[in-house]
């Protein structure tokens, strides 16, 4: 059998993209990884990614491994940098463009490709294969920086939530400790949260209020842009 | 002759650089074009941009196509977007890795490439080759989100400037107009610029002070991140 094969007049590299694909689990910022089945770096923990099929924009293969690896047909997802440095896949050249998106981890369900996938805290990542340490880095200053000018509780958050949830999403995404009262008047005063009348117990000593978004004014929020300042 | 081709097991995209080279004429925001002298889009103008070689990653490929384009050997560049949809091109499937280039105009020379070249201001671009007018309009949308955290001024305007050619500058990437005493005041504010005993008369009746900026200071608002409010 002949192996078909794909001639250019000039060298052509492999295209890939990975996700660094983000969800919150009410005390940690996660991130999904994935063990290597195959050479190079067998074994070794890797960004979920593949290569971009030919009929494929960057977007489309992103939001395909998005759904492989998750089952979920859509999130928040943004292209932050591709990476191309020329010898960082000793297979052959490779160019990766790069994804985060933000998941609610209770949507989540373990995809076709799920079995070596594990969420791993940000903090507690293993060394991983590639470049993707550099990948990784680069996605969590990106979400900082988003961070100050999008609600972005909106995606990792379930649907109601207390102000306690909302402010250690806010400190596992910083890396900060905030002031309870400051941080609580500081949300109120953008004026996206609405207050339900239901509470929860989170200790048998403690009721909480539960909010949610307010969709409409988060939009309008989200177009003009904003900034929080903390 | 034999052509010698490159083959590969599954099919493989070009990959280019395209930058979006910014300069100011103390006027207004200009941007390097180039006239295309072959087939597809031939006689059209279109980014400054080339295939990128085996040995080089983006970074230097688009530093390279900058050295032939302006005769500068650094400048800040910034990666912005890689562009992916499929049939961008008529030829193959080409991916483009975009950057954003800031240059003081008056130290660029015309490179090797520049018989065709010509700067166009901003809000005088015609219709550009391939997707070239997304890729520009992206290049802006970033350029418009640095100019709040940045000086992009150090970059841009000449050693010594007046505070009127700063605030022109301002303008011209924004797109609005500013109260001439706010302005100059929000700018010292910041500390960043050197009042120098120098003075120019930009028209006989008025005398204007010269500034240039404070490099040390810069650097250190720079890396702290601001957010100019206008």
């Amino acid at each position: 059998m002949e192996d078909k094969q794909f001639c250019y007049k000039y060298p052509h590299p492999a295209v890939t993209t990975d996700c660094v694909i983000f969800g919150f689990d009410g005390s940690n910022l996660k991130i999904l990884l994935i063990q290597r089945g195959i050479e190079p770096y067998k074994g070794k923990w890797a960004l979920p990614g593949g290569f971009l099929k030919p009929d494929e924009s960057a977007e489309t293969g992103a939001l395909r491994e998005l759904k492989e690896e998750t089952g979920l047909e859509s999130a928040y997802i943004e292209q932050f940098h591709t990476y191309s440095t020329p010898d960082r896949d000793p297979r052959e050249r490779v160019i990766t463009i790069s994804f985060l998106a933000l998941v609610k981890l209770q949507d989540v369900k373990g995809g076709d490709d799920a079995a070596d996938a594990c969420w791993s805290s940000v903090h507690e990542v293993p060394q991983l294969a590639f470049d993707h340490d550099v990948i990784l880095r680069d996605a969590l200053a990106r979400l900082r920086e988003r961070i100050h000018f999008y609600p972005i509780g909106y995606d990792l958050l379930p649907e109601k939530f207390t102000m306690k949830e909302l402010q250690t999403l806010y400190e596992s995404v910083l890396g900060v400790r905030f002031d309870r009262a400051n941080f609580a008047k500081k949300m109120l005063h953008l004026d996206i949260l609405i207050q339900l009348d239901e509470t929860v117990w989170p200790t048998p000593k403690r009721e909480a209020k539960l909010y949610k978004f307010n969709l409409v004014k988060y939009k309008e929020l989200k177009q003009r842009g904003f900034r929080l300042e903390f």
